[in-house]
């Protein structure tokens, strides 16, 4: 059973999963080596110290791997570390990811199986072909379903991006009908698509962050990579059509400044910016207030990337009628 | 009847209702006055020649008046201009206003019924007698009803307010519930109001411009005095809540460069921020269509606010497969 | 007497007010609640315990009460904290405010009275009128005379708004006649208003910080919204005056980026700007130089906001003539 | 007596002094050669045709001469043109300037001689001295005295390098004293000398507009030769206070993106940046607004630089109280 | 023969090959049909009249047609125009395109032989094997050959894209090794293909402009599209490598305003780019003067896209020394 | 011999040159005063104390000189610091500057003479002359020849002026011909003489800074103002060229925001901005490359400057072909 890093209490033995974040060696006063690991899970981060057969563990794992812990949780300089005596790497299929990583609070398979059934609603053959082919794929699937939306500001934890993507998705249908003359077929083949260079834009088997792919080119460029490779696929996939689709893809920031080279050109991607900037900018508004928000505070912490703070606007309904602030009113005028 | 001055045939007798837009006095060539107007209505402008009783016709009316006119239609150097025979100021109760501006296409005591019943669903009293405070005023009504939303970008004919208004209430009542924690009553009463102050930023009874008051202090200044106005008729509104509704009203553009001194700081601020802008950009667009499309192009002209054109997504369902952009392609590789 | 924290040492007797500016419990190694405060005053914070009558004490006051403390001045792990023997609540009638926050170091009173006679010598009887009504509302002065122009920038203490008022109104007495046409009434009447909505836009009798109205919706909505209401008991005052005054109040940052939703468009609006911001400025460089210039040298600390050093150009004078820069001179050069 | 182009009247002869801006030649149909000549001065243009001794006359001036034109007015396809007999180049000692270019409209002598009072103020030996320099320097005094401050601007006439110059050491002399620690001295020399390089910057003789120098350098590096010039003359001038003064040059447009490529760094920088600004900015409304505003209007047209338009501030005086703004009212509120 | 619309001559015969830019027909005034045509060619455009056959004619040929016509010049209000007798479509292969749209002045065989001549030095296997399936793919060669590499800025004429490219290769061979640790491989690679897509981004076969994809994609996605088509088709082409090459051509802009949604981040990618921006700038510059600069002046006219003028820095050499400018000189200083 | 800080072991005796980079004095437990130093050289900083004959030891020496210390290496806190047992004041001549500071790795006199001699091919003969008379100036060289080019960016070690300035001379040898019509002389002198200005912007014998003159102008200003300095002893020095030359140096940073206010107007301005950027940026990412590359990592640190991080593109010849991003691969994919 797993137990995560927050609930090991001084004294008590140790006997769970954790994922190496760092591995150092050290010399002791005495001359011996020891090895000095960061070990880590969903909750936090902890020391460890392997003081005996140090050579013979050192060889058996490393960096980013998983592994299995026996030893007892001491206390140094104030802080709770492990004494390790038993380690020994797991693979992947022995743990479960979401012990190491936040994950989304839906249900991974019920997310992925609505958005099936929204795109069964695409009419055209070739946008409807073409969303199937990533649903045929399984080796696209598995990662699609447990890959984060970004690393820090929205949907950042794993499931995020299929949630997004149900998201917008689930927007598009409430939202195009309300003008005339656009195109469901696009706007829902957009909103599936438009994200899906994420899955390799991020890493999220051993650590949340970004791929050298990523880094470099980004998930707008990926994503219309993974695109093109499908459209060669279906036969006789209008180039025209192709074009819009891809264009729905690389404008859905907005603006250059925003990371897409060129703005939203037709209604649809015109659209599709709004509802997928909407939905990132809520879900990180609301993930970032549940850990910044102070208790007792209606106002967050500062948001370094939105550059502002956020207000809790709810309260008022218990205020008393015509409240005052008090707290700037002079004495002789209450 | 009125008569459109797009419908005037040369050589034709003109007997019809129009706006003076100018009025000057020039010389003949044997040193008589005579008067030259430019009249206009809803489908454009025509010149008018006043040759005889100049200044009894003179004295009767200014520019910007509404005028009946009697005359001829002849051409002068390639261009038809009226030759007036009569001419008589009229009240604005003689004429219909949407016969000189261009005038939403919906029914606009629908729209207000519609408007109405929506604002119904809020709940919190004081924002229910708020709003109820609005729909209380004939005055702001009949205002209201005809106001356009801009003069240039979007919603900009006469009702265009009360469209935009109804269109972002009917938004926030699809979307609202897609999101944990946002306040109905505060995005609807954030919806119905964010607007207000267009009904005295812009003139619309003479021409489609802005106010003094309007290029002075602007929409959200101005409506922010009206929302006040009307919470001052509210026993013991409170200021909390008062605080959180203006903050929807002053934020609703979302950053300083875009006309907002605050940006969005609460979950429905966002939200409204995000619903506004893609309203008014998607009819934007859609207006600038009607007139900026070339005949059989796919391309539209170039949009100078939104600094870039915009392209016609349809057609590609009747495209050919696999069609290759043939322009380009040499002759000898076909 | 008010003993001032950086006056306490170590090993004496502590009587004297504090304000609560944190306040939370510990436990003890035995098992035992303490109570651990900070403790502030104008000059400095320092840590507060109380082992005894924990209980007691504590249901005696909250966080940003004023504080009567009695205590003794230790010094644990190189820090000097009071050992709290007693605890008492007292009210603001109690104390100084200028003890626990900085102060201008010029007479209210006198300055008050300068401002208006200045405002005396406003000759429109609307605007006159309209300035009288905030000399005449005591809730409104007990505010404006204490409160401070801001939390950073500039005139950061109590009595700052005052003085920045003040002493802008009489740069518009030394600089109107400079140019024809420019009128002093507005003048006058733009620099005695412009920054009111300070009173509410900073919370300043518990701690120096913006309200949560002036972050929502910032001083110059909430100054405009006082000076309306003033207007509303002027019987018959001009709109198209109040609509140029108003403009005065929301232009004078200068430009969105600075907070202000319109530029100066008129030449009261323009003079009015520059002098605000000039004001703003030299005093914000000079209380920054007072706390952030390393003595002996003649450049500042970086100015976070500004985005730039500051240099102190004096002492050239002294300097003999044609004095060379020797440090970068070769020795066999000298 | 100078006859301005704007007071010629068709079949009048013309006997006056001229600007020629362009001069070419065409064939008539006859195939004889004709000149085609653009003569201007304070007042428009005009064309001017020579039919007879064109060859001769063609040698004896050149664009940009002066010329004493006699000839008739005569009307050719609407547009009154030169019928020119005579024509000769004439010195510039011949002309008055301010015919031919826009003029202060203050007296130049007295403007300078309240500036060299003004400076006689500056009590620093070295910065006194400096001074001097420049008006011991007739070469200098010559151009100064005629030189506009910007073509378009502000102060674009002759004199308005002077105007501008006085108003700016006027100003530091009223608003100097306001704070402390100002040290007079410096902003004096910094007022006197900071655009000094607009005499070279701009060309003025023939036509208004930017020199080479001007264009390639700017007016600030070429002001600060120009003192680095008159230093070198100063025995002994200390360098630190050459590198302050230097940096009231450097620094007093404010900022990069207007200009300067160090923000000012010292209080006298800071304060002359900002009386500069606003006299610049006064100064160009007040011209803009001579030619800009519609008549009847209180709206000036678009200002390009300025981003902007203007508004008159003055009539509410006798505007009735509470006036209404009519224009929006429905008939039935009335 | 092709003969020139620059050439052709009132009242001579016109026999030659034109591109159709606008076909529309009119009415007589007795009411007959005409055809309307504007006629193009590399020298500039004229007007087409058809009066006879119009129906046969109309049905033969459309807009960006290439069409052999027969006919007389005439003048028509001051306008030159063709009066068509005999009208014909051309396919492509009859004529020159050379003939209708600008051309780089250097031999396109050379350029292209020079260009693979370069790519030989490619060591690295699968890069070596990349640059060369695009040699061996004629349909490629054919419009590279022809294409330009932009439509206003710089190397805007047939053969651009070519010249451009050869350019910047020749560039990186003269400067890689100035740095250590530049790999060639990756910079020449980068060279030939950075600016691929243009090939698709422009049409330019019957007028020079972006087409659809051009403008709703840009040639960064299209040529990363095509690099990516060919990488395909080498066996084990490494993928990280492949994400370099990749890298180099998105990021070649140079920030994300340029139009680059990555900065470059390795050594090649940087140097890639400040190499392709000096190119295309002087080059721009060179073309830009070679139209923009009026006779006899050392300034350019205004380029709108560089938002500045250019100044022709030669023709110093021949300048006396110590050349005064003369123009500002007051007369008694001379 | 010169014993560097970096290898300085616990309980070893010290005699070195140090730099005093700060001095202050303490008291001891018992009330004696001692004094706590810090000391530097190239390779870092150590604390020094002195416990005896304080005062004769205090008076000798001052933070910034150069000092002779004997003393012992002991550990307290866990840090080294040396316990001084004599220290003594030694002249700039007795020691290494490059022992203080980081220097570059090439050949100071070879570089300088590689400079002469591409000063060499300039053939105008001002140009010539003035480039000589930097030569001829001794006092100028020894600065040249130790000078950096920044504290921070690039080329920020001693030499690096010189190794920067020959760099972008050698870059115009190679880039100037691949275009027509640049003149070479002017390319030569603008390279050479561009950055000169930073001899006195910085200071670098006691610290790496910038000196006050620096600061208040910038290097542009004082380089501007030092050629000038020469060009006044070349006898009729044309005044067109010399604008030419200064415009090369007041425009090579490219625009305003980054430090030129006017923009390279001439081809020549354009080449030597393109070309200095490069090198500046090259240089710059090596330098950060050196330090801030984490081992065994392909991408850089954060470059707060640059505001991005860099990738090492090397390591992909030795790749796999074909390659997979293991790490998001599922496990059953595998």
């Amino acid at each position: 059973m797993k137990i995560f890093i927050q609930e090991i209490k001084e004294n008590e033995n140790v006997d769970s999963f954790f994922l190496v974040r760092e591995k150092s060696s050290g010399l002791t006063k005495n001359g011996n080596i020891y090895l000095r690991l960061k070990l880590g899970d969903r909750s936090g981060e902890i020391e460890g110290r392997i003081w005996t057969f140090v050579e013979t563990f050192s060889e058996s794992f490393e960096r980013d791997d998983f592994v299995h812990v026996k030893g007892k949780a001491v206390s140094f300089q104030g802080q709770l570390q492990i004494s390790v005596n038993q380690i020994e790497r797991v693979g992947e299929e022995g743990i479960e990811l979401s012990d190491f990583f936040p994950k989304t609070e839906k249900n991974i398979d019920d997310m992925l199986k609505s958005l099936l059934e929204i795109s069964q609603q695409v009419k055209n053959p070739y946008l409807h072909r073409l969303l199937h082919l990533f649903w045929e794929d399984n080796h696209f699937l598995e990662r699609f379903k447990i890959a984060p939306a970004s690393k820090w500001i929205h949907h950042n934890y794993l499931g995020g991006l299929l949630e997004h993507t149900l998201s917008i998705a689930e927007l598009v249908l409430k939202n195009f009908s309300h003008y005339k003359g656009l195109n469901l077929d696009l706007l829902l083949a957009g909103s599936i698509l438009h994200d899906l260079g994420k899955i390799d834009e991020l890493s999220y088997r051993r650590s949340l962050d970004y791929s050298d792919e990523g880094r470099l080119l980004g998930h707008i460029t990926l994503g219309i990579e993974m695109i093109e490779d499908k459209i060669r696929q279906v036969p006789d996939f209008p180039k025209a059509l192709a074009t819009i689709v891809k264009h729905l893809i690389l404008s859905h920031h907005g603006q250059d400044i925003w990371g897409s080279p060129k703005k939203p050109m037709t209604l649809e991607a015109v659209m599709l910016h709004f509802l997928d900037d909407m939905d990132a900018k809520i879900n990180g508004i609301q993930q970032f207030l549940k850990v910044q928000l102070p208790e007792g505070s209606k106002w967050s912490s500062y948001h370094r990337t939105f550059d502002q703070s956020f207000y809790i606007s709810t309260g008022w309904e218990q205020l008393e009628p015509a409240d005052k602030v008090a707290e700037n009113e002079p004495e002789e005028a209450k």
